[in-house]
């Protein structure tokens, strides 16, 4: 065996912990696929004494996690914790421009400032890595930078937080209402007490970004994506769906047509429930990819979780230890910009079907002033379910809108929003046929 | 840029063509991602005259494949002549020999020659590359060998073979029958005119074997493979399986239980319809992965077909690029040799749960009689199924058994089909729950 890839560790709470202990336990095969042995030197974190069930007792000690950028020791620095500034990118930093390799698990923060730091490893010679960042257990990170070299990425459908598709999920199995189950997955650890990251979409945002930075060679701002979360989506939503032979997804969505601008956006979508997505249920992730020669791959896995990203993690690790004494013009980048024009498509500009559900007082009429509505947008209707055995002030109204752009679309809503006989605001959700 | 990575092309069917077509197309894409410019400079194929679509006048032509093994100019030689021994086998240990890295589509060959052939590469200090030999356009080799190192693997199941996967899902969609699906698939060009290689699973066989080397560290020969086509399923299986709620797929099998020996085996399998590996419809392939520490994983896309094969071989060549002047310690292996005492497991000695499809005289006393002979092996049957509406000389009995030994599911179901009141040769088929 050679010389060993010395790792030193920044954050140590469930993954930082995980991380050692995969070492620990599966040193010997790492080291033999790895073609070196992976050592950790230091770590760093805010509480010295605290039980992690692993000993830390054997590595350095470094009070100030950015310092760890500096660690003599080292090779690499893991980065694993969190928060898109502060000392995170401080360490980042600090890492790269001593020379040291950088593996974090950390998507804010390369979603915000990815671009920065890959020029700077590159101009520092050093690997930066993260594998981990986005849906840990799936390698798609690796496959778009890789295995995809040769494709122009004409589309990538991604399922990217495990929390919103275990409540999705367990809304459709159960018929359960979104705040039913958030309270239930929030008990259960799947879903944080300030659950807004997750369900109103800014983590898939965040992780959609970095993969339509790599698919597309320009560095995607995770500000300019317009991004929707689940918390709308109620069970009669899932109910009529699935009648219409639909699943509900929360994606993470880019698209790009020919020399067109790229469609970046995060929103909850109608699927047909026989594609391979809508079977990806539960806390997994999928991320589906369309390459112009390869044809469409799914990648799937585990999205989070200790034990996922740690194994991300190390295999990263794996990487870096084959890596690291490379020639940089010989060396897998962390991002290669390859687009020179690539350009964002504006909010609003994309063109879509549409599922939507009114809130309507029971009484004739009511359908001819919305469809009016629609037609002055130019909007056609594809289909409409006025659902029986709903009684009461009002009754629930489902229409399927055919192809409209967003734009035509959001004027209607407001129109058809403030017509007294529509009792609270229109659900409007977009389907995806996923072609 | 730095000097061009130079290729040498063996074979010029529809996936060297296809090679070609895409360095011409996104030789920039390409170039920019593998931090070098990659260049066809030599091929060799039977028939220099025949048009593929592509100008091959501006390359070197070498009249003997294996000579281009030798070729002056080349970095790397790219196979795609096919056959397990023959020329290709003789151009992959000239190439290795005269220290060339080597790129191939050929399962047969990897399967039966991998172990020599990474050795060689090994001593010969060149890279050995064969992502599109399983699954082209799923990259599992690569999550095999890189992603997934930290991990021990606890299951592989693959859906290996387009062709089977398409009559599969045919047969249940339409309920047609094995022979007029595979008929139709033939005029379609997705099955071969003598179709054993696919249909009777030896061709996912190869593609297990490889998946199983590379999962446990020891060469997996696949003529000690277990393995079972798909003839013998009828429409009637497909519908008492979905009625039971199960679809049929050939599934490539690896399995191993702690420290246990590992189960190689290929065959028609009972999975269940919610799961993931159920919505794998047509031409597709599949590759589940489990790892003791990443969790589940699958890789999905498509399996074979020019354009996919070719965007594999793509892959390997810019991993090649960025592979090549490399210090052999610090580089991925072909194969890493990790499990020194692995072994396999021996044919009839795992234990399933299996569906069973009798054809037998509709007369009382014959459940009990095949009833018995079960209970004599200790099988105990779960389930009987006697559907309605089938009348004639013999009616369709299904049985679903629990768990047993295969040994012992074999004799019983000798004597079974030695019954008067059975009619034809019994069905039976494995349940894989895929947990």
């Amino acid at each position: 065996m050679t010389t060993p890839l010395r790792v030193a560790i920044a954050g140590l709470g469930t993954v930082g912990a995980g991380v050692i202990r995969l070492i620990d336990a599966n040193g010997e095969l790492i080291a033999r696929r790895a073609g070196r042995p992976i050592e950790v030197v230091a770590v760093s974190a805010r509480d010295r004494a605290k039980d992690r069930g692993v000993d830390i007792g054997r590595f350095a000690w470094v009070d100030d996690p950015v310092g760890l950028g500096r660690h003599e020791g080292a090779d690499v620095v893991v980065e694993l914790i969190g928060g898109s500034d502060g000392p995170a990118l401080a360490l980042a930093r600090t890492s790269v421009s001593a020379g040291k390799s950088f593996v974090t698990a950390n998507k804010a923060m390369i979603a915000h400032h990815g671009l920065e730091l890959a020029r700077a490893a590159e101009d520092a010679d050093v690997a930066l890595k993260f594998e981990a960042a986005v849906a840990g257990g799936v390698p798609v990170i690796k496959g778009l930078r890789e295995g995809a070299a040769a494709n122009e990425i004409a589309r990538v459908y991604g399922i990217l937080t495990g929390t919103c598709n275990y409540i999705l999920t367990r809304m459709q199995a159960e018929g359960a209402t979104f705040q039913d189950v958030l309270a239930d997955a929030q008990r259960l650890g799947y879903a944080e007490s300030d659950p807004s990251l997750d369900v109103d979409g800014h983590d898939a945002a965040h992780k959609t970004g970095i993969l339509a930075s790599l698919a597309h060679g320009f560095w995607v701002n995770p500000r300019h994506i317009p991004t929707e979360g689940i918390r709308q989506v109620t069970p009669l939503d899932l109910k009529f769906a699935a009648q219409l032979g639909y699943s509900i997804r929360l994606l993470g969505i880019v698209k790009k047509e020919g020399r067109g601008p790229v469609q970046v956006s995060v929103y909850p979508a109608l699927i047909p429930q026989g594609h391979v997505m809508a079977s990806v249920s539960g806390v997994f992730n999928a991320v589906y990819v369309r390459g112009d020669v390869v044809g469409d791959t799914l990648y799937y896995g585990r999205g989070a979780g200790a034990e996922a990203t740690a194994s991300a993690v190390l295999g990263d690790l794996a990487d870096a230890a084959l890596d690291l004494k490379h020639d940089s013009t010989e060396r897998v980048q962390a991002f290669v910009p390859h687009e020179r024009n690539g350009a964002l498509q504006p909010p609003g500009g994309a063109s879509h079907s549409y599922y939507l559900r009114l809130d309507v007082v029971d009484r004739p009429g009511v359908l001819a002033r919305i469809a009016t509505l629609l037609a002055r947008g130019r909007i056609g209707i594809s289909s409409v379910i006025q659902p029986e055995g709903h009684e009461g002030a009002s009754v629930p109204l489902i229409l399927m809108i055919h192809h409209a752009p967003e734009a035509a679309m959001a004027r209607a809503m407001q129109a058809i929003g403030r017509l007294a006989a529509v009792r609270s605001r229109p659900v409007m959700m977009r389907v995806e046929p996923l072609t």
